[in-house]
């Protein structure tokens, strides 16, 4: 095939994989089986996927970004007509500026090194969850990728200072900014992140570093109704003055499933209450900060929001608290998890849970239900497990995103379309919308060559 | 005119300003001439935006929008063929959502009113700057404004959840989220943030508020050194743990214009020091967050990055303090002032503005040089003051940009690019980017009718 001559000639016979050397790899993180891309190819430089990009376009071939597959909505599962683009080559981290606070890297970096060249710096890098050993931070920025800190921190888009990207027809988009501030007219880099390899293929990025907090405060505590989490949610916010680092609730379903054995947690409080929220704060003064931490629970005890807690007393207490909070393995002893990325307004989350549970009771009695996550950020995760049937996942899938629409919720809050939850994008999105998203695909990719079918309908 | 009388029967005849009524209004808060715009176009609602401007895109007639008119670039400057849109009249807060923490309202309505009504429910608008009481939410959004809070909070960009705007033919596009975290499919609004109108008219709002800080901790330092100015930025992001909220820096001759008569303030610190850091921290406790802020405060005095420091004991201090960083009327005194807002690396700080100063001082000795800003964001004001002339004007624009493009600087940290700083947009702009802008323009307006010639050239 012509275009496997040229692209082997840009980037080298050895990194345009085929045959058995594709097959060789998995198809995700998920699912095991082999890789069906035409051929993976894998540049080393933003040049050569520039030149890459422009022989696929003139050729109208079909490019499938990958980044480090840990991704949960099929967003880099290529099909056999389509190459897959690799910047596993791609992982230099170019420049550290401890003044200006930012690190300057190429796009094929595994999140946890990013995060380790920052602590040597005594610095952080924020977004963190738990595929960081694998997931490309290209990848994390194509898929604004959320996690844990958000609350603090916010989305990976408020870390991305600047980025090089290649369009679909080779153009290299070098906007490099090192500043928190800059006006000067349109932010281009808003069009790569978040729109997953569909408009651009991010090469290289420019990301805001942090001052790396020196203490951590941890508590889980019990609280007897909704109302209290969210009360507590703004009682240790506005207490704890912009230290509030993580605020992660868990139904009592959850709680008890991953304190009871066959799973390795213990109940640090009693399994009786119906939420149970992960409290984290970060601060720059140990001793005040876990003083000033306490004072806050103690208020929130005191005033009834919440009935019991323990605080963590050493960094293995604090893990252990963590462990629970992280055991997703167990899902999967209970046979096969359809699992949900939900996000709506704090005020309608009590009601919409109940309804969707109420839902998933009457009409799949044989799966049991879960409800964890982000509150913080107004972000569910919702599990379905039990025996795995194509029809039950998408009655199941029904059950959770109608009452959403319904309620202006989103699909996908921190995870992303693909091609998993295209079919679903119109509960979340306007006609209106779509049709503009579309406008703004055909004039970045005017012959549909990036990530074609993923996102939005090819 | 048969397009005026569109308008007319779409907003009513009392709400398509021509002549004297036009000519009534001022320029701009700062160029008072009379308003030459064609005719001023006020409608009452989204749907109202949207048949004038399917109106006026049929036409093919140009549209300014049209906020407060206190932005500094003339992006709201309309011509004698212009028609002027504002949303004057577009003015209601639809709702405010305590536990969302979020607010709902019409692009129209002044940025004052949105910090007042937050406040009613305990919480914070963080966005804040001195045109408070007259810009439009709207067009700060339009203008991604910046302000005194960005170190803490953010830009504006970082507290829109939701937008309604209006495309140049007339679609409305409707995308108001709630929810801060969001991936479902592209984020459509960051295309009209900090776009000053070129791509679509920002209608409704729904803007993320936070919990009001309870406690204020403010403080003036002298430093003797730039090192020392920044390293005391890193030692005390890192101390207070995320509750610093403002760090501005002023240079010596600032210090001492607004220190000594015929300005009004007096120095709290002496005026020998070649930087003066104004810094302050919020929280939510005021005794504990008050003794952690003298205790930080105490260690860079100790560690001799502090030369001298003064904390605000009460609020009548604490507004001293910011009074002789807000006292920008003492430029005018001295002639006419050409001021600045760029931003780069705070690394390259230093040297950079030691460069324009020599540069200033041997090409344009008779105009005082002012330097001053929001460190924390790396962004700059420098302001030259001294004789009126349209000569001297493009000088020392020369002398200030020319320096800052070798540093890949933008030149425009947080005011926009408009008319006034669009001829040197190329400096912090590739011709690659621009033409990617130029892309965009085209698919969103096509036909060119959105503020014509503001940011991009016509």
């Amino acid at each position: 095939m012509e275009l496997l001559q040229t692209l082997q000639n840009i980037v080298g016979a050895d990194n345009v994989l085929t045959g058995d050397a594709v097959r060789a790899r998995a198809v995700s993180w998920v699912d095991h089986s082999p890789c069906q891309a035409l051929a993976i190819v894998r540049p080393a430089s933003t040049e050569q996927v520039s030149r890459a990009l422009a022989a696929c376009h003139a050729a109208g071939q079909p490019v499938v970004p990958m980044g480090g597959l840990t991704g949960l909505v099929r967003g880099c599962t290529a099909g056999p007509h389509e190459i897959g683009l690799s910047l596993e080559r791609m992982h230099r981290i170019e420049s550290v500026d401890p003044v200006n606070r930012t690190i300057t890297l190429e796009a094929g970096v595994p999140l946890q090194l990013v995060q380790q060249e920052a602590d040597k710096h005594g610095l952080l890098y924020p977004v963190d969850f738990g595929a960081r050993g694998s997931a490309h931070i290209g990848a994390t920025v194509a898929t604004n990728a959320g996690g844990n800190g958000v609350i603090r921190y916010g989305m990976t888009r408020d870390s991305v200072l600047g980025l090089e990207a290649v369009l679909a027809d080779g153009t290299v988009i070098s906007s490099m900014n090192q500043m928190i501030k800059n006006n000067a007219a349109y932010d281009l880099k808003q069009l790569f992140i978040g729109t997953e390899g569909t408009l651009g293929i991010v090469t290289r990025l420019v990301l805001r570093l942090r001052e790396a907090p020196r203490s951590l405060q941890t508590a889980m505590v019990a609280c007897s109704g909704f109302g209290n989490v969210v009360q507590l949610l703004k009682h240790m916010d506005a207490a704890l003055g912009g230290s509030l680092s993580a605020f992660e609730v868990m139904w009592n379903e959850f709680f008890r499933l991953v304190t009871t054995p066959p799973a390795r947690g213990t109940p640090p409080l009693g399994q009786e209450h119906p939420y149970y929220v992960l409290l984290e704060a970060s601060g720059g003064n140990a001793e005040r900060d876990q003083a000033r931490f306490e004072e806050a629970l103690g208020e929130a005890i005191e005033s009834g929001l919440v009935a019991d807690a323990v605080v963590a007393s050493s960094e293995a207490q604090r893990e252990a608290l963590w462990a629970l909070r992280d055991d997703l393995e167990q899902f999967f002893r209970l046979g096969m998890p359809v699992g949900f990325d939900i996000s709506l307004p704090v005020s309608e989350m009590e009601d919409y849970v109940r309804e969707v549970l109420a839902r998933l009771e009457q009409q799949w009695p044989a799966y049991r239900r879960f409800v964890f996550g982000h509150l913080g950020d107004g972000n569910l995760h919702i599990i379905a497990t039990g025996p795995p049937s194509r029809d039950a996942k998408l009655g199941i899938e029904r059950c959770v995103y109608e009452p959403l629409a319904a309620r202006n919720g989103s699909i996908s809050a921190e995870h992303g379309i693909g091609l998993e939850k295209q079919p679903w994008l119109a509960l979340s999105r306007s006609e209106a919308e779509l049709a503009l998203m579309r406008r703004l695909k055909a004039a970045l990719d005017p012959r549909g060559i990036l990530n074609p079918g993923r996102v939005l309908p090819a």
